[in-house]
């Protein structure tokens, strides 16, 4: 398969109190559509990625609110997976790009937390999880300490190598002017930070942010551009007691590797990375499931600085989840973004060398749903 | 295109207090995977259109909760477009198969209604429409109440005309054993019911219902069967107050058009219809805007009883969502199943003689999202 990525458009991410959901979508999708160079007009289907809003601010029906908002009255969509609504509005429109059916999709992931009390949002973003899960009292920090412990206990992984994530993403955020956070931190700062779920502290953990990402996508694979080649989703139980192992995300494994096949590449020909660092755990996990290391050696192969700007694999240039910031249904998108401005050589002070072939890892819940994309150019 | 129905899955439509949102999508996806003759292990996609259930009980990430239930952990979607989310599941679906992505996908609607609070579901319920509306304490009858009130005024479209609708679905749920309200009801009844939002009474409006249905879709155009010709979806502003006009769905008209030139068919070939009469008007906008009769003509046509079991073109055999019942998600694919069984020749007491070609029109808000699917045999 081949999907060009025409146009790009991102907002800041942060806290962004004076603007709304519907502003920071149309400020990235026209700013997207200004970089496909295209007439708005020739768009013809909106997808949205989107999870909370309906929770939190009672706006259901997305995907007519935004292209209502561009002057389109094209077919038009909300796709939601959690924190994987972003990647699989992306998956969805590539199908509708390779059946045909459409030229050219705006696909736009979008998300405004900051409005909402942190009780509110803790209870909305649980309803990626299970109602076993809900009942329990669980949160999300909580499942993935529940992950944390069980790969420290079985590989040895070290609080300090979690830490290390933390740390290395803030690096490639001070270097990223859309960043929520953009400057550094030490390994001591993250050790030494609030404890949320033992073994994880705040400063292992992905923040509420307010903010929306936009792609233009075509099938038009005549013009030279930085092409999506793969685009695959696996699924898991949302239940963490109902997986064999919490060790490894099995939908992770599944969606890589045929992502992998359908771009007919090697995880070795992967010059860049996004993956989903909700907390620091998350990308321990990635790096071992997507076979970027062996399993079990993640935390290692993260300190040893392979994945900083400058190793061999440079993970979460953009900052990630973690200092980027994680407005959910933008993410899976952003992901997108951040590789092909990578691939386009315009990633500026974050450049990552010779970068030709990027991938994407988009996590809903606790790896009940993966998306994986595969980015060339 | 050419899309099969390989098999199709349908709970009792009603209020199903003993069930769980899980327990009615399992229910008809077994159905449906059991009347397709395939192993479910074949599905290699599952698409859930579903509006509510975070809102209502805190449940997202339907997905992979249903993929899983059912042992796949394929690739899982859940489509939002309020009560247009089942059709707009179905056209993704098929996306995903004209791509050549999935090979066969099992798409679920379905909706748990009655535990909420009537409260709590009309807030939810406004979801699908504007910020505005909501502020000006605008519900979904008051809003269809104005519509209605509009076509009067300009057509003089009459009470007794919007009451037929009414009683002709409910005639026609008085043979389907699934409907929620499987009796008749008189014209007199109607007329007399509880007024909600003038002129619309609370026989002029469909129900809250719990059910769900499902359909297995395949690329497979190679055996007998009934097959999807054309699937199109169109979108307008979610708030009535930007629309040019109050007496038509445009989304209707352009996706109706579409799906016509797909199926490379005539209106006048089409033998029979589900459409969305979530209020009794909107089954005379949709019998106007599909071009079934002319602008402005659809009280009379419909009070013809042309569209009544017997007449020259039936028109909600299943007894539509008026008398069916309307479980949101579940209504766009329940649509599906019932024109496939009438294809079939299977659909009972209700059976429409000669159907070759039928129509399904599902609606979402006031017409911000419409998608018309069309089936041959």
């Amino acid at each position: 398969m081949k999907i060009q990525v025409k146009g790009v458009g991102l907002t800041k991410f942060g806290e962004l109190w004076d603007k709304s959901l519907l502003d920071l979508s149309l400020e990235a999708s026209v700013e997207a559509i200004k970089d496909a160079l295209i007439d708005e007009k020739n768009i013809d289907a909106v997808f949205v990625g989107n999870m909370l809003i309906g929770k939190i601010a009672g706006q259901d029906h997305l995907g007519p609110v935004v292209a209502s908002a561009l002057g389109l009255n094209c077919a038009a969509f909300k796709v939601e997976g959690a924190c994987a609504s972003g990647g699989l509005a992306v998956h969805l429109a590539i199908q509708g790009l390779l059946a045909g059916t459409y030229k050219n999709v705006l696909v736009v992931g979008a998300e405004k937390m900051s409005d909402a009390p942190t009780s509110q949002i803790t209870w909305a973003l649980m309803g990626a999880s299970s109602s076993l899960e809900r009942k329990a009292g669980l949160t999300f920090p909580a499942l993935y300490a529940m992950l944390s412990q069980a790969h420290m206990q079985k590989y040895g992984t070290t609080r300090q190598q979690l830490a290390y994530v933390s740390v290395k993403n803030h690096f490639h955020a001070a270097l990223n002017p859309k960043a929520q956070y953009p400057f550094e931190i030490t390994l001591e700062q993250v050790l030494n930070s609030s404890r949320i779920a033992s073994p994880i502290s705040l400063l292992d953990c992905s923040p509420i942010t307010d903010g929306a990402a936009a792609v233009v996508l075509a099938a038009d694979t005549n013009s030279k551009g930085v092409y999506i080649t793969a685009s695959a989703v696996a699924s898991d139980t949302i239940d963490l007691a109902q997986r064999e192992s919490l060790t490894e995300l099995k939908a992770t494994q599944a969606a890589g590797k045929l992502a992998l096949k359908q771009a007919g590449v090697e995880i070795t020909d992967i010059k860049l990375a996004e993956v989903h660092d909700c907390f620091t755990i998350a990308e321990v996990l990635a790096m071992e499931d997507l076979g970027f290391c062996p399993k079990g050696g993640g935390g290692k192969f993260i300190s040893s600085k392979a994945t900083k700007l400058g190793g061999k694999c440079p993970v979460n240039t953009s900052g990630g989840l973690k200092a980027c910031g994680h407005p959910v249904g933008a993410t899976g998108v952003k992901q997108i973004i951040e590789v092909t401005q990578q691939l386009r050589n315009s990633a500026g002070k974050r450049q990552v060398k010779e970068a030709n072939i990027g991938l994407t890892q988009n996590v809903g819940g606790t790896g009940a749903t993966v998306v994986v994309h595969v980015l060339q150019n």
